[in-house]
């Protein structure tokens, strides 16, 4: 097997340091000349100095009379002067010329009658007053604004004012992204995978990062995994005059990862491997005196790659601020291991738990897009540390605006489709809540709230010696806590087996005469508890299962490992078996619950949630789903109720 | 004389609410269905379910081998297990299926040996281990995105991973700007203003700010006073689909503002006036269900109007997060006065002193577009209160990036154009500082150094008693405080008078012989001291000089102020009048000192400064600028030395 072999891996700070070092940026990015009305965002080549003032001349500041102030020194409160129109006072509005030979403006608001002679004023002036002077706001010649500045809409405005009508600005950085991978399908094709193919998506996503970033970017078909195509295709954007070419994926150490030789053959490789995970397979190199960037394949591992390394030289090459996420103080709601002598990136829920922020580490590898999707900020665990335990304050940089962590509701514990039926819910509301669920299991939901986590847990736990719900749990492992129970649904648990039941599945006894292929719930799951209730009823043990040590943390997970034949059967709730059409054999009913600490329960987003688990047209929609009953949605449980 | 009453003035929250009770958003903002990879930043308008799991298959999720997990518990560190090839592993690269009957990925970084046979291990595997599990990612069927939601460059990935092709999304808002007025010159035209004309730019500010919020805007040339062209240009603007309408100016009281009128013709009026300054002009009403917006003509008043009113009516149509600014706490440098009964809005330049962030409230009034272009921020005085004093602690809304603060340099003193010249220069640096100058005079700037607002102070303060410079005003105001003292240039005061000096004025005696029209310097400024001992010496009194109390704030304001003839004569520097092509005549020599706490010199961003200023270029930039001297130039003077 023939791989490539990682150079030293580098800090961040020593990748970029190599970079910039190797390219000339005057060399490679050049001014432009455009007119100054479409400049907004880009960044000045060269100072601007202002052509024309601003005002060009004395000018009423407000609507009114234009006076010379010494004639009106004589009025007072209670004795009226009275000005002569033309003689005394010439009416202005707001922006007229100073009239020749006035001073000063009084407002209309201070005129107090008109007659035929003229008005009546109760209150003097004095030289200069209500009057923009000329060069108020811009003098001719003076400097506007540096060269590097990046204009905001209002320096439009200046530019302008100043009669400047085009201005020189550094040409955006033109990016060329060619995804590569004989495995990868080009979604303009909308194609339907087959094992061993993935959609090609990650070019979409950086180009809509470079768009953020005001570059050009364009992203040709991918191209196959061999060295002459890769080439070509680079050589090609190269010579159609592309500042940075992006490579996507074939930058690890597989066995196809053509990347690093390519760049090598053209130009030369600078950077292979960082210090930090996800991200550690990203290459950097030069060829042609521009950079080419081999972005890795898991798509958190290339955002870090292009965020962190390419952000920051084209922050450089565009001469402009560097794109900085805003960060804020979060306590961390798990420990999360991390690997020393790598810094670690860690995407993070983050929600108000009364004044603090939460953070939940989002579980899943560099492979998941979705904990990016899924993640409001992201922190970093240094590579002298073993990870950062549970409780510690961390910072964590905003991938979301901070005013969106006020209206977001952190929901942990056990995973159910109707959570994502109230998160859709929350955002049709006139203002709308985000709702972020952090899938740990019902046991994970009642720890996160012993450790003042969050202000809500779903939870499904069944107690068979009381034949209640959750309630006994609570009592022991929240003896203190005062808790208000909310049910949010009935719901049908049972067998999840392939569509038309081949192996004819009828109960528990089947999975184990018939060898099924299980596949179990995590630990801590309700799920699992149930489970291990009715094999110890029908007297069967664990090892009887084939695959009981194979999890899944959620239902869906679980549904399809059956539908894609991984597994014969699972057991969960109606709702996934229904989504991915496949048959369900029912086994029980259970009761599913939010567990809400008394402390919140008037905090008004949790308000707004109850309220609408009350509506009549929620509860129709999770009838709907198929496998729920809403006899008790939104009802307060009371212990030892049971299903009743 | 007719004009326009304000309705009572009202809230923000106020205004806002009648707006949004008036218009029909779901009649208004239609639904589109658009290509998932170009949705990035729209808004969904209806939930997105998942139609591809990802991945669709178990994979590896490392170069290496895929194994039977429980065919590899026998190895152990030192008791090597060999595997053979296609019976015991198949060799994978990081995405391939996991081949049938294998369960596990062993990494190739603890794969030792290669040899014909096969590979050897030292380290079993778990089952499982390094495989991504089929809808690891995303589960087919499953809520992806919720309804409303903003779409990211990782949701893009997110949803072609998905198998999402097409989004249905809310429409762009489509805003027409309207500039209106008799005295705006189109600025597409490149026009000279002459006294009474404008040209007109807020427009272009608008477009940029809206392009900002995702908007699809337009703008149209101006359109004159009068009322029927204004009507005829709004009706064209909604026929052509607007959903929003910007009026420019004409929205005050003055006898030609016919927005309130010609909006209660078509439509109805539903605000005119907010209790906010700048911004109290502001017009909001409905036309044909549409909104249209009646924009205040003075720049910092439309856009408070712009962001603040139809910013958030925008997000609100666009079912999207509000545009929020982040919020830091700053120290006010200097005691604002307010009105009460009005919310005031003072922009703020904010730089670092130490660890504190201290904002200085730019002076000048809604017309000061470049009170805007310097701001860093933004803070808001209640409608309660009647200002802020100094050093109180307010929050302030950041215009720029928080980062950029940490790179910002204040100077706060006397107005020199070499510091426009340095701010340049820094600009110029590979990482680059912004120099934010706040222009109080010599003395104002000893002020700021007293109180702590500044690092640095710009000052030229003369004693005649002792022919030094600033060190016996530092011994007196600031007597208990170590600073450094570094010229900065030696600088030419003289008699700024027109081209070819048509007074022939020669020197101070000819001001009060020849009557000429003078405009002096504000209090505090070193050169009003100057004169003032140049009267003196003269035997002069200020009631000899017509225009004494007529004041300007930089030697740049001063010197347009004789160029358009509104004055004859001021005193100020060379560079001044040159700039402006003025003739000048020579009284004096000064010293420019900049003042330096000791405890700040060691900043790196204040020996960034330093070494600019001792930089060969730099002081060539000085002179080539005339009237100045750089024979001290990044000197430490000491107390005493005067000009030598």
């Amino acid at each position: 097997m023939e791989r490539n072999i990682y150079l030293d891996l580098l800090t961040i700070p020593q990748a970029l340091a190599r970079v910039t070092a190797a390219l000339d940026r005057d060399g490679l990015i050049q001014q432009e000349t455009i007119p100054s009305h479409e400049a907004g965002g880009r960044v000045l080549a060269q100072a601007v100095y202002a052509r024309t003032s601003s005002p060009t001349f004395h000018s009423a500041a407000m609507d009114g009379i234009a006076v010379k102030a010494a004639s009106t020194f004589g009025a007072r409160e209670g004795r009226p002067l009275l000005l002569v129109r033309d003689r005394d006072y010439i009416p202005v509005n707001t922006g007229n010329p100073l009239p020749d030979g006035m001073d000063a403006v009084i407002m209309i608001e201070e005129v107090l009658e008109e007659t035929d002679k003229g008005v009546t004023i109760e209150k003097g002036a004095f030289p200069m007053q209500h009057v923009r002077r000329i060069g108020e706001d811009i003098v001719a010649t003076e400097l506007l604004l540096p060269q590097n500045h990046t204009l905001s809409p209002y320096d439009i405005g200046a530019l302008l004012s100043a009669g400047i009508w085009e201005v020189s600005v550094w040409e955006p950085v033109r990016i060329t992204i060619i995804p590569t991978g004989d495995e990868v399908l080009d979604f303009t094709t909308r194609p339907v995978p087959k094992a061993g193919q993935v959609i090609e998506s990650n070019s979409q996503v950086f180009l809509n990062i470079a768009k953020a970033w005001n570059c050009t970017a364009q992203r040709i078909p991918p191209v196959p995994d061999d060295p002459l195509s890769l080439k070509k295709a680079l050589a090609k954007a190269l010579e159609e005059g592309a500042h940075v070419v992006i490579l996507g994926a074939g930058s690890s150490a597989g066995t196809k990862d053509y990347t690093k030789a390519v760049i090598n053959e053209l130009g030369e490789v600078l950077v292979h491997g960082i210090a930090v995970m996800p991200g550690k397979p990203s290459i950097l190199g030069v060829v042609e005196g521009r950079l080419v960037v081999g972005a890795p394949g898991y798509p958190v591992s290339a955002v870090v790659c292009i965020e962190e390394l390419l952000g920051t030289i084209v922050a450089w090459l565009s001469r402009t601020r560097i794109w900085e996420r805003p960060e804020i103080t979060v306590e961390m709601a798990r420990t999360v291991p991390s690997k020393l002598g790598l810094e670690e990136r860690i995407r993070l829920a983050i929600g108000k738990v009364g004044t603090k922020n939460v953070a939940i580490p989002l579980t899943g590898g560099a492979g998941m897009i979705t904990s990016l999707t899924k993640a409001h900020g992201m922190t970093s665990i240094p590579a002298t540390n073993e990870g950062v335990e549970q409780g510690t304050r961390v910072q964590a940089s905003l991938l979301v605006p901070e005013k969106e962590l006020q209206q977001t509701l952190l929901v942990i514990g056990s995973h159910d489709n109707t959570i994502d039926l109230l998160a859709n819910g929350l955002m049709g509301l006139e203002a709308p809540i985000y709702l972020a669920s952090s899938h740990v299991g019902s046991m994970g939901g009642l720890m996160a709230l012993q450790s003042g986590s969050t202000m809500i847990a779903g939870a499904h736990l069944f107690d068979p010696e009381t034949e209640d719900y959750n309630y006994p749990f609570i009592r022991t492992y929240l003896p203190d806590m005062d808790l208000v129970v909310v049910n949010l649904a009935i719901r049908h648990q049972g067998l999840i087996v392939a569509h038309g039941n081949p192996l004819g599945i009828e109960g528990l006894e089947d999975l184990a005469t018939k060898r099924a292929r299980f596949v179990n719930r995590q630990r801590g799951a309700g799920t699992r508890i149930l489970f291990d209730h009715a094999l110890q009823q029908k007297g069967l043990k664990p090892s009887d299962i084939q695959g009981y040590g194979c999890e899944e943390f959620t239902h869906m997970a679980l549904a399809a490992n059956v539908l894609t034949g991984v597994a014969d059967c699972g057991l969960g709730i109606f709702a996934a078996a229904r989504a991915l059409n496949l048959d369900f054999i029912p086994l029980a009913r259970e009761r599913y619950d939010l567990l809400i600490p008394k402390v919140y329960v008037e905090e008004p987003k949790i308000q707004t949630l109850l309220a609408l688990i009350r509506q009549e047209t929620t509860q129709e929609q999770i009838k709907a789903l198929g496998g729920y009953e809403t006899t008790l949605t939104g009802h307060i449980m009371e212990p030892g109720q049971g299903l009743g």
